[in-house]
């Protein structure tokens, strides 16, 4: 079942050398899956650490030779499943080839190999004033490679917009290993249909991505921040619609419901008081951000928000943004949880944020909601204890729940995490029968043997 | 060679009513072309004026039984003759589909039918202090179809990027008549392959666009202007490279050679000097425009301009624009023009330039070269005698010499106006083979018989 045949085990090694072939089961065991819980993961045959573009291309010769799966990894902290092994696999990691080739600071463009780190990436360009905007939250282990097959967002995309729109050309190795170059260097191009935009999002399915170039900006200025607590989540919806239907176009929104703000207190101290039922943090980095910040406090007062901070000062906007980034481990510790990455037009957001209230109580289980609401983009995450069997089902029918309230309001099941094996069984209802035949289609024209990734998002 | 069988020309009427099938023949030879010089066009069997989707589902329906090709048209001011007839086909028109559903000032987004003039939309959400900024020069007449199916840019994307940023759903006809809807409202969504992405520039080759949602933005301020004049193009380059590699991030960046300046000035006093070699017209929106005008002007004047000219009076920049404004009707003047659209990194620009300066020499042509030079997006422009038959043939080959020296120095044959007939030649040039295969084979999956817009792109 998780074996391969010792003569390919044998071709592997030959063209990668010893050091970049792993098959000691407990390595292979740690890289089976990502970050997702519940996801099925096979038994992988062998994990392959290449260096080199050239031996990306001779791991794709070889196993398209013998059809082996092969399933293309970066850091592996997705949230669904789409980077789990399959049986009998390649589990290929992109993290070794991790070199920056070029920063251009004249053309405002990175040159970086897949495996670069998401925050060595950001850091470097940061050095030279220049600024790489996609910014998901696992940025500080998560590769390149991994953004652009999840088309990752993050904070910041509120105002600045998710990793496609950074992308402008990308070096691919595809399923039968011949290299290809999609899309160019250039601030525009239109020949021929869009392929890096497709390879965005692809979730590993079409084909290895090597190398990238990406779009920088120049540094933008030191964010002015602004917090404000609401006794109830549809008060501070109502100031995020406000906020975002005026011109203020805030650098970053984010909100945590009232089960996050406590998961946090109860976590770390930080005088959040019990009764909040919502917060929401605003950043804004315009050249007027700070009457743009005052404003949006204004609109928080307004809208009923029982405190209001605001300030110019950076280490005091890391404590408000330090909420934000301490829901991760905060909630994970109320018990296991289920991860939903719904997006909805950002009007519909008071009744989904209703609709989740009503879920929670049917199905007897807690969800905390934290969430990138600027997008629409909320994390409803479905709070339980995995060694309670009918606690596990229940959270299971409210992950579904969850999802069809978010496509009856327009929504989509997923706004940055992607299908992979979480959200495969849904995916068809959004798209229907015919666009799901489409994509299908493609991914046939791009791997007609089907071992790019398979099993995953169709 | 251009009819249909009477009975394939009676059902359409049946399906449309008499009013939207129209076989006048002085009709359908107005209707044959873009705005592309030297593009062959062939004997369309019919025109079609559908009012609403299905009617353009029975069209679809009609066209795939009987095998029809048919080329999508919006308002035929396509520049690669993308829009042209084949020989008896259905010329189908969206022309007629023009009304503006849904102007969302929550959401941000407007929904509108594929045949709305870009300028009527761009108006209406004005009107609601809302922008659409995509903006092609020739937004009082071309389609927002048109627009998306050439992945349209403008004069302000040097800021606020292309057509694609702004496409979130389409409702597309497919080849055989069923209708789908692809993408979502949402701000941010990756379920599946971004078939939304592959629509934007597909040149009317994979689907019917019937409908679109798009995204809008808060209205900028208004913008302030400088426009410098400089006695060399790489003067202008050097400056252009300067601003770019800057925080300064201009709303318009516009550039004109000394062919272009001159020809200006002949067609209207503008009292711009003869030794004028280039100029460039640049804006700033934002909050802090007037010193990050009077930096550009200042980066411009280091640069070695002869003359600069600053305002923030809307008037006065209304007439710096004029200049810009009048390119294509003064060039046109000056003889036949075939117009490139090569963009290139911008540290290349100067080589370019300076290649075009060679050209020009070596093939006896005139070439005139304005462009969005922000983007490194040229419009070299060729103008010969077409009276001429060795002036003409020098021109042609002028033209392939443009597109290798765009090539040479890392750029893309087509910036905005799309490959259509007049590059296809030079398609597979840019994209080598494998690329162009996937291509086509995308191309397949979604017009398995190959009757959607013939004979372009590929
Ligand atoms: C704490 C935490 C916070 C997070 N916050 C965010 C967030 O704010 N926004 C967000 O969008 N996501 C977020 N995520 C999810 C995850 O980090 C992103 O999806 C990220 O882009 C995955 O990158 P990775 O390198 O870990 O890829 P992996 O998880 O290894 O792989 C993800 C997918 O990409 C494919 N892949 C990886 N590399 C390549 C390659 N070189 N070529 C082809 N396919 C490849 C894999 O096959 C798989 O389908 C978060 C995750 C965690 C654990
Ligand atoms: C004076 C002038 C200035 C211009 N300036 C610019 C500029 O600044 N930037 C720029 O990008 N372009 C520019 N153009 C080129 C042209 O205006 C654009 O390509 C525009 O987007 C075409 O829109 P249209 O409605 O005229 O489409 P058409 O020319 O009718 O068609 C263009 C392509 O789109 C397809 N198509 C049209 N409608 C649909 C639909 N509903 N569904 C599917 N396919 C469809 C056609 O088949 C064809 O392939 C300019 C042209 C002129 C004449």
């Amino acid at each position: 079942m998780s074996g391969l045949p010792e003569t390919v085990l044998a071709e592997l090694v030959g063209a990668l050398g010893e050091d970049a072939v792993v098959t000691d089961p407990d390595i292979l065991a740690a890289h089976s899956h990502d970050r997702a819980s519940f996801c099925a993961a096979g038994v992988p045959a062998v994990l392959l650490r290449p260096r080199i573009t050239d031996e990306v291309q001779r791991v794709m010769r070889i196993a398209h030779r013998h059809r082996v799966p092969v399933v293309p990894q970066g850091a592996r902290t997705g949230l669904s499943g789409a980077a789990n092994a399959v049986d009998g696999s390649i589990l290929l990691s992109l993290a070794r080839m991790n070199r920056i080739l070029e920063i251009d600071t004249v053309n405002h463009l990175a040159v970086v190999e897949a495996g670069v780190v998401n925050s060595v990436l950001s850091e470097a360009v940061a050095e030279k004033g220049l600024f790489y905007p996609p910014d998901p939250s696992s940025w500080r282990e998560s590769t390149i490679g991994g953004n652009i097959a999840t088309n990752a967002g993050g904070l910041c995309c509120v105002k600045y917009g998710v990793t496609r729109q950074y992308v402008r050309q990308l070096e691919v190795v595809l399923a039968d290993g011949e290299l290809v170059t999609l899309g160019s260097r250039t601030a525009k191009g239109v020949a021929g249909l869009d392929l890096v935009g497709l390879m965005v999002g692809s979730e590993g399915t079409l084909g290895i991505i090597t190398k990238a170039v990406l779009a920088l900006r120049p540094a933008p200025r030191p964010a002015l921040t602004a917090a404000a607590l609401f006794t109830s989540p549809s008060a501070a919806m109502a100031a995020v619609e406000k906020i975002m239907s005026s011109s203020i176009q805030p650098s970053l929104l984010e909100f945590l419901d009232g089960v996050t703000v406590r998961a946090v207190q109860a976590y770390r101290d930080m005088g959040l008081p019990p009764e909040a039922e919502a917060m929401l943090i605003a950043q804004s980095d315009a050249a007027d951000a700070a009457r743009l910040v005052t404003e949006m406090a204004g609109i928080c007062r307004e809208a009923g928000a029982v405190e209001v901070a605001e300030t110019d000062d950076p280490k005091e906007a890391e404590m408000l943004l330090e909420a934000r980034r301490l829901v991760n481990p905060a909630v994970e510790r109320l018990g296991t949880t289920l991860i939903e990455d719904v997006a909805v037009p950002r009007s519909r957001l008071v009744e989904f944020v209703e609709e989740l209230g009503r879920i929670a109580e049917r199905r007897k289980v807690i969800i905390a909601c934290p969430g990138h609401v600027g997008d629409g983009n909320l994390h409803p995450t479905i709070i339980f204890d995995r060694n309670d069997e009918q606690a596990r089902d229940r959270a299971l029918l409210a992950f579904d729940d969850v999802m069809a309230a978010g496509l009856a309001v327009g929504g989509t099941i997923t706004g940055e995490h992607g299908v992979g094996m979480l959200k495969r069984s849904w995916l068809s209802t959004e798209l229907g029968p015919r666009v799901t035949a489409l994509q299908v289609g493609i991914k046939r024209i791009f791997d007609p043997q089907g071992i790019l990734n398979p099993g995953k998002v169709w």
